[in-house]
């Protein structure tokens, strides 16, 4: 028999006569006559039209949502509308059936999105998590092509990690000692050394330590990985476990930084607007949809596709900390007492409703934040010369995207080595503890910079989904590890 | 100032006579006028050619292999050999200091790889590691453009997993609990429902079961990330954090499945030949030398591009179980007891020095091996029909490569409920544990097929290195969790 042909590749087929195969599942079976056909090759089905006069009462009643199929017949233009070609079925085997009383995934009943999130197995057997996971999937790719084809070196920096100089409190710890007979030190403490690496290990909360000694060296690199934050945030932005893609360039400084933050985002959403045009018009009329049960006043001034083109289209407006500052002191939400955080001095933190006023209301684009107070900011932070005692600033930027807030946290390091040391002190980080990326600052150091973008937020985007979890296939949160 | 160019693109560079600015770490200094500098971006340096006698003596004594530097001057043609164009320094200035007593990495010491590996946070400032890195980048890359191009999805299966059905025993525990204080059950056990994710979790082992869900909705997907083995092998040949290709395919018997694999495997290197060529032509000249020091007996009959052209050229042999333990039995180290663990009958499990002597003596090619006994394999794997009582096969198939033994581990999947159920309730793994997993055989159930393939060992095989823990950056292994 011949091969089976994907029915992405059958839809584009103009040859029309000739005997085809194809496999997939069941999606509907109407009239006793039209299957429609996915294999999740693409969001569209095809139409396989069944002889049901000569097919077996017991063979028809087995074409139920969710079967697999495999159909032989012939591929012929499509009388119906919506497509150019359809399966004259002549050959029909079911290959796995599926119990129409049981199979959860029933498109008439419209399945919510956090019944679909307990059946992460089964969801991408929808129109939706099929465009979604596809759109996933193009996204990475997109980074990689980027990355690559301007020579960046891929680093797969440690996901175990010894070192806790970042974040210690949100770390997961890793482990191949028992809870019971611990083993313990003379004076009772856990004696990890009697552990599988000899120390006390963490799951990664970033490689970026480790990306800025390969930059160091290699010049140009990128990490794209998982990374983990045992915070205990149940909302609908934050994961336990995410995707995180970390470029680190050599000489680079804050404002080329900036530029390739730019750069790299207006790309990656470029190759996925013209592979995914599909998929992402199914997102956006999804959304349509969704908003027309919303008041008018709530509802988006621009659609899916409109908004990824605005954002390829648009300049980031680049804007310092202490402009925004500026900008919410004497805005209408702080003056009004509507912020539930007061915008009253220099060197508050923003938060989230700060700074989705700033792109959604004040400039109605992508912004980027930048030169922070140097105390909200990380210790490997460029500190900016010549600033005010009290007032210091850090090479610091945040870019803050409409509806998903901040996408990117970069900056430009600090590679200075009695500057980094110093600000460690301050911190209590101890030195033997970073002693080799100390190093990178003893031997050969130089301007380099860097930042970081949770990809799942880049998929909320690009989807228009709302919700973190819809966008990672089995996602890892409070309480929630099934699968 | 113009924005510096890129060694790379400097040296590909014939607009001569134009100033240019190039950025990097020098390599060497020569008779306090030829500079060897490297950014990373190719394995080449651009010599750097400066007027001595107009720079002064505090200048050019700073001028230390691992200091950073940025030259501005003329892009002439080169006088000397091995180049075809140099800069005449105008400008010089040091960015970053390294100290030559202090340096670890002096070329003129020939850092051993044991000590490389002890400073893996500078090792690429070195020829070796920064060409063994580069053809890692693009591998993976070539992993994914292989994938992407064939209209697979890319699925980040989790990292977390609060399922144990495979290798619990070499699990690393995930947790958030104390050793101290754990919480216990009124029985005295560890409350797991007071860890994050309310019952107990540990690191993948494989992406495997998870990419079966999405292959039955999505068709095609592939799984690359990171995977874990908490076994104490401190081998050449192990880690305990590497990063795992699974791809998964719907309606793939045991036969696509192996073309599969095969033509994967030969695009990617084909695809890292083209790109890497200098890299590739390095690493080849690196084995020559070293082989000059073994008999000539020890020493290999292929450079390192024959063999990787070789695996190109040629069709790996396809041999059932039962016909490898047939030329086992009767091989010369059999019979002459050579082996260390002698085949005596049908059923074994094959060690690795069985699978070097079918590849390297015997065969002299790759090798899939296919069919293996049940008893010896996973659960998951089809059972083939018609297999005698106590001589059940399963349609499993391992790809073994010269030098580096199993590269590749596949199956088609078993596909009936009944049968996968059976099987469970043998090993003792719970329904109710992988109830997720049995869903994609009872809501419309299908033949597929997929396999895991080893990152690192197809690293080791393209660059030749021999050690596993010189071709990740940070290798993870017993008792060694540092950077």
């Amino acid at each position: 028999m011949k091969k089976h042909i994907r029915i992405i590749d059958l839809l584009e087929n103009t040859k029309t006569l000739q005997e085809v195969n194809a496999k997939g599942w069941v999606r509907t079976f109407r009239n006793n006559q039209f299957i429609a056909l996915n294999d999740g090759s693409t969001l569209n089905n095809i139409q396989c039209v069944v002889d049901f006069e000569n097919t077996p009462e017991e063979t028809l009643k087995r074409i139920t949502t969710g079967a697999a199929i495999s159909v032989i017949g012939t591929l012929v233009e499509s009388q119906g509308a919506g497509q150019k070609v359809e399966i004259q079925v002549t050959k029909l085997e079911i290959l796995g059936d599926s119990d129409a009383e049981k199979f959860p995934i029933q498109p008439k009943n419209k399945p919510s999105l956090d019944f679909l999130r307990e059946h992460a197995h089964l969801r991408t057997r929808t129109n939706l998590f099929g465009a979604i996971m596809r759109v996933r999937s193009t996204l990475s790719f997109a980074v990689h092509k980027y990355f690559q084809e301007k020579g960046f070196v891929y680093v797969n920096t440690p996901i175990i990690t010894g070192s806790d100089a970042e974040g210690a409190g949100e770390m997961f710890q890793v482990s191949a000692l028992p809870f019971d007979n611990t083993p313990r030190t003379e004076d009772g403490k856990v004696n990890y050394k009697e552990d599988f690496f000899g120390k006390q290990t963490n799951l990664t909360v970033s490689g970026q330590l480790e990306a800025e000694t390969y930059a160091m060296s290699l010049g140009q690199v990128y990490t794209f990985g998982p990374t983990f934050r045992a915070e205990n945030s149940n909302t609908s932005r934050h994961l336990a476990e995410f995707w995180m893609i970390e470029p680190e360039v050599a000489f680079n400084d804050l404002a080329a930084n900036m530029d390739l933050a730019e750069d790299f985002i207006q790309n990656v959403i470029k190759y996925t607007l013209e592979k995914c045009s599909e998929d992402l018009k199914f997102l956006e009329n999804r959304l349509i949809e969704e908003e027309k049960s919303k008041p008018q006043a709530e509802r988006s001034e621009m659609t899916l596709l409109e908004k990824l083109n605005f954002v390829l289209e648009n300049n980031f407006k680049r804007v310092s900390y202490t402009e925004a500052i500026d900008i919410l002191k004497n805005s209408k939400p702080n003056k009004n007492k509507k912020f539930q955080y007061l915008i009253d001095e220099w060197g508050a933190d923003l938060q989230s409703e700060h700074e989705r006023f700033l792109v959604e209301k004040h400039f109605k684009c992508p912004v980027i934040l930048f030169d922070y107070p140097a105390k909200i900011k990380a210790f490997y932070m460029r500190l900016n010369d010549g600033t005010e005692p009290g007032k210091e600033t850090v090479r610091a930027m945040d870019i803050l995207f409409p509806g998903i807030g901040e996408i990117v946290g970069g900056s430009q390091r600090e590679e200075r080595l009695d500057v980094l040391i110093e600000k460690m002190k301050v911190l209590g980080i101890e030195e033997e503890e970073l002693w080799w990326y100390l190093d990178t600052r003893r031997f050969g150091t130089a301007v380099h910079s860097g930042f970081g973008l949770g990809f799942e937020r880049l998929v909320l985007f690009v989807t228009g989904m709302t919700n973190i979890r819809d966008v990672i296939p089995f996602p890892r949160t409070p309480d929630n590890a099934e699968f």
